[in-house]
Parts: C-alpha cells; sequence; structure tokens
C-alpha cells in the first residue's frame, strides 16, 4: 500500500527502507578520504530520514528535480539561485554560525550573500564607493582592531552594497562596478568611506527560490544592510553586515542574517548639515559608526 | 573557535545554532498548503541536523554550491545529473521502495532512471525494439496480469535499454530513437517483441556526479538491466526492469536498483538455434520470459 506520513509503515516495510539506507552506507567503505566519507554518509542517513519522515511521493521527487534543474539554469556568472535557496533555508546562516563561533569581544559574522565579486575598485580612506549608485549619501566609519584592543593598519575593507532601487550593479549589467569597493584601514586601525544608506530589497525573486518564498507566504525582503568583508594577516577573515536600527523588516529577514550586534544607529542629517569632510551634499544624508574588531586567526 | 566534528560545542554555541533552525522553522508558518509547509519544516530539521552533525565548513559549503551549479550547467533536455544525484545516493530507489510498496504477488518496481523519452515509436507484438542499435539480439516474452491472475489487455508496456556500447540512443543524439518503443498486450495479456540483451554500462560519469563517484572510491557501472514501464486502466503504473542472472555487478549497481524477484534468466542461443518467430538471426540470441502482475491502483 501506498504509505502517507499518516499511515503506520509495516516492520517490513521499515527493513525494506533501512535495508537500502545500509547498502547506500556501505557504498562509501572505500573511499579513501575520511572526511568525505564522513560528510557523505551523513548527508546519505540525513537525506533519507527526511524522505521518509515526510513519505515523500514520487510526484513530489519529480517536482525537486524540477525545482533544481530550474535553479541550475537560471545561475550564471552574477546569479547564484543555489546560494539564494540556502540562504532562505537558513543553511549559509549556519554554516557562518558554526565557523565563527563567538569569540571574545571580535565582531560577529552573517552570510555572505550572493552579490560578492572579486576585484572591485580600490579607494583612498574617505573616498566614496558609491561610484553614481543613486541612493541617500552614508558616512561610515569606525577602526579595525584586535580583540585586545590594539588597532590593525592596512586591513583590507571590501564593502558592497544595494542602490536605493534595491538592485546591486551586476544586477544592471555584469560588467557594472557600483556601491562596491576596497580600502585599506589607516595605521591607527582607523578607516572611513561615503557609501549609501542602506535600503530593504528583495532577493531575486523571479527564480524558482522566488516562487517557494510565495509558495510557503514568506516574504523575499532582506533587511537592509551594508556588507563588509574584513581581512588582516594574522587574523580570521570577517564577512558581515550592518543592518540599520529601526529598520521594520528586521527579524523577517529573508536569509536570516540579523545579529543584535549588528544593527547600528544610522543618523539621519537634516539637510545642509555640515559633512565630515566638507563634501557638499544635497539633500540628506546618515551617518554610522562601526568598529571592527577581528579575532585572531584559527579561533 | 572554529569546531569540529570532534570538538564539543558549548551550550551557549548550541543554543545560537538551535535558534536559527527555530526562527527557519517558523519562517513556514503562514503557508497556506499543509502539505508543502510539513515537507519544508522536515526538510529544513533535517538539513540543519546534516550541516551540525558533519559541522560543515565555509569551504565545504561553497564546494557543495559549485557542484550543485556545475550539475545545473551539464543537464539538459537529455542529461539529468540531478536525477543521476539522486540515483547515486539511492535518494531514487528510497522513493521508488516508499511509493510501490510490496503488494501480494505484484511485480516490484525499482528506478525509473535519467533515460526515459516521451512519445516512443510503437511496435506490434512480436517487432523489434532496437531500431538498428548495436547488441546480441533478445527475445522477450510474457504476459501481464492483475495480482488473481487475470489477463490485462490493452497494456500499455515501454521498454528501453542501452546498446551494447552501454549507451542510449539519446546519448548519440537528443533526436534520435533506437532501443526504444512502445507495445500493447494482446486481448491474452501476452506480449512479446525482439530487443537487445542488456549488459552493464557506467552512468554518464563525465560530470559532477561522476567526479564524486570518483573521489569516493565508487564505480559508476549499472548492472545490465532492460527498461519497462506498464500502464493499465485500473492498475498500478509499474516502473522497473528486469537484470540478468549472473551480472558480476549486481549488488554492486551505483543505482542501488538490483531486487531479487527482478533478476531473470536470460538463455543464451548457440548459433543457429532456430528462432521462436522464425526470424533468421547472425549469432547467438538470448531469451528471457517476463511475467508482469500489476498491482491494483491505489495499492
Amino acid at each position: 500500500m501506498t504509505t502517507t506520513s499518516k499511515t503506520p509503515v509495516s516492520p517490513e516495510q521499515q527493513e525494506v527502507e533501512d535495508r537500502l539506507v545500509r547498502n547506500v552506507v556501505s557504498s562509501f567503505a572505500a573511499c579513501s578520504d575520511a572526511r568525505l566519507q564522513e560528510v557523505m554518509v551523513s548527508l546519505v542517513r540525513h537525506l533519507h530520514a527526511f524522505l521518509r519522515d515526510v513519505r515523500v511521493t514520487e510526484h513530489e521527487w519529480a517536482a525537486a528535480i524540477d525545482f533544481l534543474t530550474r535553479a541550475g539554469h537560471i545561475t550564471d556568472e552574477v546569479r547564484q539561485e543555489f546560494i539564494l535557496l540556502s540562504d532562505v533555508l537558513g543553511a549559509s546562516m549556519q554554516t557562518i554560525n558554526m565557523n565563527n563561533a563567538a569569540y571574545e569581544n571580535a565582531t560577529e559574522a552573517t552570510v555572505f550573500g550572493p552579490f560578492f565579486v572579486e576585484g572591485s575598485p580600490e579607494i583612498d580612506v574617505g573616498g566614496d564607493m558609491a561610484f553614481g549608485a543613486p541612493g541617500e549619501p552614508c558616512w561610515v566609519e569606525g577602526t579595525v582592531t584586535d580583540t585586545d584592543g590594539n588597532p590593525l593598519a592596512g586591513a583590507k575593507i571590501e564593502v558592497w552594497e544595494a542602490d536605493e532601487e534595491g538592485h546591486y550593479d551586476v544586477q544592471y549589467d555584469a560588467d557594472k562596478r557600483a556601491a562596491r569597493a576596497h580600502l585599506f584601514s589607516e595605521p591607527n586601525g582607523s578607516y572611513r568611506f561615503w557609501g549609501l544608506t542602506p535600503t530593504p530589497y528583495p532577493i531575486p525573486d523571479d527564480g524558482p527560490v522566488g516562487q517557494l518564498l510565495t509558495a510557503v507566504g514568506r516574504s523575499p525582503l532582506r533587511a537592509a544592510h551594508l556588507h563588509f568583508m574584513v581581512s588582516h594577516n594574522g587574523n580570521r577573515t570577517l564577512v558581515t553586515h550592518i543592518f540599520p536600527e529601526g529598520d521594520p523588516i528586521g527579524e523577517e529577514d529573508t536569509v536570516f542574517g540579523v545579529k543584535d550586534s549588528l544593527i547600528k544607529s544610522f543618523e539621519q542629517q537634516p539637510q545642509g548639515t555640515p559633512t565630515p569632510d566638507g563634501r557638499a551634499v544635497d539633500g540628506t544624508w546618515s551617518r554610522v559608526r562601526f568598529d571592527i574588531v577581528l579575532a585572531p586567526e584559527g579561533a
């Protein structure tokens, strides 16, 4: 009889299913890479436990194959549907949690996201990373230190964010670079740059992941954020965001990336307020302080 | 501290990880499709249990994203890497097991595989499904009945197999059709056709799934087999294979598809042995009997 999650499974049927799991696990017995074997055996056990828990139907199995196929076909150099899938299932954030466990006062990590691009333009300290991307200017400043408070000079600070339309540069054109740059901390560990005040935006939702979110009644919106990746020799590389205080998306962030310690006060400045570096700004601007603390390498 | 599967996880860290799982599960609370909600919640619980069990590293996570991306890019209308992946992890066979539980004396099911094509050519009873594909001719005959032994007339019998080079028609050319056909059982439930004696062959192993099998020390070989899909109004559609007795691959079948009841005696006939229908055959040929018993619909 076809079983469903509500139908008890006979001992004979359980044995058929258990035997298959044992056979699949045994097929990895000759693997010479102990870690790969550990990962594959655990994957097989959990995958089969899931399939048996929900008593997956053949129709659902086919829908899953179709979902993965469509995800594969929409993925290219600048669109990464599998990262989006990992993100909306919390798998990306769980990986970050496990590999960047809290260490003393070090700044917490969050998801990498699918929009990092290697080889961003370099800007000087105090430069503008927006490169003409539309949005309210935002003055970002802070220091990079180790967990003992010693300044870290020459830390590479990669920053990237969406514009006020909710799009990253590569979503307009694979070759476009804007609202994306890197700079290096000064000898006393300080850094500052002009960026854009972050605004909430949907993850790309015109593909299978967006369809899944719609089907389950979830919003595709990400809490507003500004991405940082900070690396310094001898320290653990930090991949994180900062989130503006008061963003109504907050806990509903569709990739589960918000951590309390990363919510920062972006203070909006009325039109005409003098800027820290004397730059002329038409209209309002904001400012935020983000002091970055790197854990030691291997922490 | 970075944890590995050998490092105990602190209670604080466990709570961080548990809280994320709770948040992801809660994100499906508004899903109006109860079954979809059940599947997604179970998927999330098992996925996170797997990631935490192996303490997946960021490098491994990135390798998984890359694997899925490459699987997506090699997949097209005639190459289905995600089905191959499901097959080699035993997920396809487990789905078959659950949805085609043993029912009285009904013929057992096995994996569908990635090479079925809709719209195969029709042949008459006694016709040749090889359409020139190379291999030793094989006379296949039997009956289609219900579980009470009543003949089933007009059952649609789809058959497909690899040639003696180990390739299906679509692997030569997406539009080619050979060693693939369908016929209908006669009023007394009997059927017969000429096919090819099945030979072992590797699953397509020039993609990420093949690389995975190599990395874990597994063979890509499938036990020799001939595919059947048999459908008849009022009966459960049967997707299965038959396997020649004595095939050394047998239990090592890379997709775990072999079942004892599906191993059949393919009797090789010496050169010059008269054929059942008087057809002239140069060289050896084989014959096999396969009596098909369909379970009732909904069984």
